[in-house]
C-alpha cells in the first residue's frame, strides 16, 4: 500500500497537498504524521524513511519507488491512477492547469514566508506587505482565468476538484487565516476549497492535535 | 508548429530547461529570443504573447494552449511526444527523476540567486557561501544516488539524457563559470552535459549573443 509521510495538518502546507494528492488519486495509503520540530522530528528524519529527501516532507512510498516532492507526488499518482483524476482532458485546459501548478510550486515566495499556513487560526487583518500584495494580485489573476475559461459548472478551477485546487489549497487557508484581501470572486472559489470533504478531513484533524508550535503561532510582522 | 519565447541564451537559465525539453521533445518547433533587460523587453513584454505568464519566459505556445513554466512544458510535451522522451520507464526510476525535478525546480535558491547562469564567463574559485556549499553538497548526493542506481552504461543521471538532465544542465555550466567544488565523480557527467549536442548547439548560439547585461556579468560577492 501507498505510504505518505506528513507534518503536522495544522502547520505543513506542503504535506497538506502531497496528501490532498493522495486523496484525488482514489488509490488507498497510509499516513504517518510526524510533527515538525517536535522533539521526535529530528529522530525521525535520521531514519530511512526520511532519507531520500534529506529530512523533508511530505514523502510518497510504494514499494521502492518513493517521491519526495508534492508536484512529484501529483504527476507520479496521476499515471498511477489512469491520467484523468488531476488534470484536465482539454490540452489547453491541462496545459493551463499545469502552468499554474508549476508556478504555485516555485512561486509566490513572499506570500509562503510572511504568511505560514496556520489552520487552526484566524487573525485580524493587517496591511499586507508589497510584495505579498503583488503574489496575491497575480493569483487573483490566475484563479480568474481559469474560472472563466474553464471552470464551468464546477465549484473549482477547472470544474471538478483537481491538482491545481490542490495545489492552492494552502494558499486558500493562509487568505482566511491572516484576513488577507482577495477580489470579489475569490471568496465563493475559497469556500468550496474549505467545504470539499477532502479539507473537512484535514482541518478535522488539524484542530483535533495537540502539537502547538510557537513558530508557527505568531501573525505576520 | 510549437513555438518557445526565451530569454538572452548566455544568461536565461530557465529558458535553457524549457529549450532541452522542446529538443528532447524531437518535435519541430520555432524559437523566439527576447533579450532579457534589452530596451526592447518591457516592450515585448506587454504583449499578447507574453501575457499568460505575467512576463517571464520560457513560454511555449502550441497553438491556443500555451504553458508558462518549464517543468510544466517538459510534462506537458513529455505526453505529447509519447510519454517516454523524458523520464525512465522503470517506476522506481521515474519516481526518483521526478523528484529531483522537483526539487531542482523549487529548490537551491542560494545556488542559484548567489550564481547567476552565464554561459560565456569561467571565474576564478573563491570560496562558497555557505548555504551555496549545502546546495552543492545535496545536488552531489542525488546525482550520485542517480548515477549509482540507474545510471547503467549511460553518462547521464538516468542512462540516457533526459528531463533530469535538462534541469539540471543550468547548473552544470554554473559550476563551471564559478569554479565550484564538486565531487570527484561529478566532471564526468558535468563533462557529458556540455558535450551533448543540444547543449553544444545552445552554447554556440549564446557565444554568439552581442547582448551584454552588466549586471549579469558580475561574479557572487
Amino acid at each position: 500500500m501507498l505510504k505518505l509521510i506528513i507534518g503536522n495538518k495544522a502547520y505543513s502546507s506542503w504535506s497538506l497537498r502531497g496528501w490532498l494528492a493522495c486523496k484525488l488519486s482514489g488509490l488507498p495509503f497510509e499516513e504517518v504524521v510526524v510533527p515538525l520540530y517536535d522533539e521526535s522530528w529530528d529522530k525521525r528524519r535520521e531514519g530511512d524513511e526520511f532519507a531520500p529527501s534529506s529530512g523533508k516532507v511530505p514523502i510518497l512510498w510504494d514499494g521502492d519507488a518513493v517521491v519526495w516532492d508534492s508536484l512529484a507526488i501529483v504527476e507520479y499518482l496521476n499515471e498511477k491512477s489512469g491520467g484523468d483524476k488531476f488534470w484536465p482532458a482539454d490540452p489547453a485546459a491541462r496545459a493551463m492547469a499545469r502552468s499554474m501548478a508549476a508556478e504555485m510550486h516555485s512561486g509566490f515566495a513572499p506570500l509562503r514566508r510572511k504568511h505560514g499556513m496556520n489552520i487552526r487560526q484566524v487573525y485580524p487583518p493587517k496591511q499586507p506587505d508589497e510584495d505579498v500584495l503583488q503574489d496575491i494580485g497575480r493569483i487573483m489573476e490566475i484563479w480568474a482565468q481559469a474560472r472563466a475559461r474553464y471552470g464551468g459548472d464546477g465549484e473549482f478551477l477547472f470544474g471538478p476538484f483537481g491538482a491545481v485546487d490542490a495545489m492552492f489549497a494552502p494558499v486558500v487557508t493562509r487568505f482566511v487565516t491572516y484576513s488577507l484581501p482577495v477580489a470579489r470572486f475569490a471568496p465563493a472559489y475559497m469556500n468550496a476549497v474549505l467545504q470539499h470533504p477532502f479539507m473537512q478531513d484535514w482541518i478535522a484533524a488539524a484542530q483535533a492535535e495537540d502539537w502547538v508550535i510557537e513558530k508557527f503561532e505568531q501573525p505576520a510582522d
